[in-house]
């Protein structure tokens, strides 16, 4: 800490090479000696095809990505989707499926020559899986296992999809400062978060990120609330956790906002917070462990006595995903790189009095971080 | 179709006893020659716990709930959410989780003298599942997959099931009758939505059950449109696929409403798609196969020339899961039974014009089925 090797903390992002997503992909299936790989996670089929149903659930996907080693991608989908598939895949093939995509999947593989085929392990059902694995068997075709290879890709940003993820910030702050305004004693936490998601669509948001968190008084010592029926009073704390996506990317940011005049008590974990999370936004660039910035932050709430009161991790990724890789957090020995977008929200939380979070997002640099976040409501206090 | 063993329609609900799903899942444990299920989707947990946190999506669970053949159910849960887990799963024992479910999972096991553990392997993603089997090797534990076990017990609903989702279609009929009221030529598709969808949480319903379908003119050809920019105009169809979580339950309603006055091609598809309905309704009671009701209804609108443009099955389940068991179309060989509820919703799409679709929710009874909708609008003409 305060050595000269300290991170700068930029406002500006510096431009890196955008990555050539498909390209690259396509060169990780090659090397993992498949000939395609079935895509069924929807932000990685998003990212690869520019197609942005979302689905119903993971039993009731709006199509899959199949992505041979060379040439062209297929996306496959029904008819509910064709119209949207044809005008946003268009870099794809669009199949349209009659029955299920698992019944014409050997008939697909067949036509593309495809003898070895990788499915995202970590998003396909155990049952379907092996319902796939079974096919395989029956006509020939090797079915592996590949966990995560775009999810990796994804972690690193290119500058447009930093453009896109500060877009889906500023509208979050845009969000935030009109709720805020007009935020008064008397309004239920539930209140406020359904005003907070109507603002975010009215503004023309997809949808909120996550469900948006308001946690006042004793309630805001729960690190994940859900909005109670609970009204906000003077002086005490409110938590306010929300983000949305735009464009596909999620934004995501924590306020912690004090009704009149903050007591003395309110003022220090405050302060204290917006220390921990300097702190930790001094130690953040490319090439230093994860659990190094997380350290840097829970060292000094350690110090002023409230260790045991930060019981989470210090941040993680945000992009098409709001909670993606890297994780931050004491246990993450991962380094982390250029291009990754982080949170960075220490909280303190005391059981009965209420808790204070303050959370931005920053882009990781070769010798320093940018911060996304423009807004400092009580921040500077 | 018109013979004497034609089903009855009720509007009133005749009542059966109230299934007593955790000891019956209880039973199909130990029929399986288990000691144990593992329930990770999150309406069965709901539907055997109470507990209703949701999940942020299929890898980042709000809990897990381990079943025993015998004794109490175990919700395994962490910080975030033990006092939620506290409040509503009153009949469980919470198990707070420190690290993640697997890494603890054989502590607990061994606790319980679990040798014999299912887990629901139609919702565990294969990766997690493969870990789960991995442990229970290692540790001498036999891991069996279980699949639908729960959501089987679920497609029956008890007296309090169908009262809850009364109230859900009810809470739904209200929301559209206020939006429809103020509709008018000009909105676009999605600001109508978007105003369905905060009325929907302005009048209490905990979320929309699924992305609300406004389709206008040519868009409502598409049978699962997405809202978009279009305006309404007057004489022209729209669709407005709508339905609400209420206390759990879902509702699920579809309107095709006209502004100004519909021509005659117009009301010429209008009355067939309703014709179409009732003719399904006059079918559905206990004991007659899925496929029969989808085949009164799609054999009228052939009949009529228009079979081809009804690419859709008649109808869904719908419970704690706006689309669960039993599937109501041509291929559906599984007989119907009493407590069971469905959607009844035909629709004819011509591409270009537009489309009309009609869906209303019943309860299957032994000799007819109960309606539980009221609103006729747009149905009566």
């Amino acid at each position: 800490m305060g050595s000269a090797a300290d991170s700068k903390i930029f406002y500006e992002y510096v431009n890196f090479e955008p990555l050539k997503s498909l390209e690259k992909i396509k060169a990780a299936i090659r090397r993992k000696g498949a000939d395609a790989l079935l895509v069924t996670q929807p932000e990685n089929r998003r990212y690869l095809s520019g197609y942005t149903a979302t689905d119903l659930s993971i039993a009731e996907s709006s199509g899959a990505l199949l992505v041979p080693a060379r040439g062209k991608p297929l996306l496959l989908t029904d008819s509910r989707y064709q119209l949207q598939a044809e005008e946003e895949a268009t870099g794809c093939e669009v199949v349209l499926i009659q029955s299920s995509i698992l019944g014409e999947m050997v008939r697909i593989l067949r036509r593309l020559g495809i003898r070895k085929l990788a499915f995202e392990s970590h998003y396909l059902l155990y049952d379907t899986a092996n319902k796939l694995m079974g096919l395989g068997q029956k006509h020939g075709i090797e079915i592996i296992p590949a966990s995560r290879m775009i999810e990796k890709q994804r972690t690193r940003k290119s500058a447009e999809e930093i453009q896109k993820i500060r877009q889906a910030v500023f509208l979050n702050e845009q969000v935030f400062q009109e709720v805020y305004a007009n935020l008064e004693p008397g309004q239920t936490e539930k209140e406020v978060a359904l005003k907070i998601e109507a603002a975010m669509m009215r503004k023309g948001a997809e949808e909120p990120a996550f469900p948006t968190i308001v946690a006042s008084g004793p309630n805001a010592a729960l690190p994940h609330a859900v909005p109670t029926d609970r009204v906000l009073n003077h002086g005490e704390t409110v938590i306010i956790d929300m983000g949305l996506k735009l464009d596909g990317y999620c934004s995501d940011m924590t306020r912690t906002v004090v009704l009149g005049k903050p007591d003395k008590q309110t003022l220090k974990i405050i302060r204290l917070v917006r220390k921990a999370q300097r702190a930790a936004l001094k130690t953040i660039k490319a090439g230093i462990l994860a659990r190094d910035a997380d350290r840097a932050a829970r060292e000094l709430i350690s110090r002023a006595g409230y260790g045991k009161n930060f019981g989470h991790g210090l941040g993680h990724g945000v992009g098409l995903a709001v909670h993606e890789s890297p994780s931050l957090n004491r246990r993450a020995r991962n380094k982390i790189h250029s291009g990754m977008v982080v949170t960075v929200e220490p909280g303190i939380y005391l059981p009965g009095w209420g808790g204070v979070r303050l959370e931005n997002m920053v882009v990781v640099n070769e010798d320093g971080c940018t911060i996304l976040n423009r807004d400092t409501t009580f921040l500077d206090i």
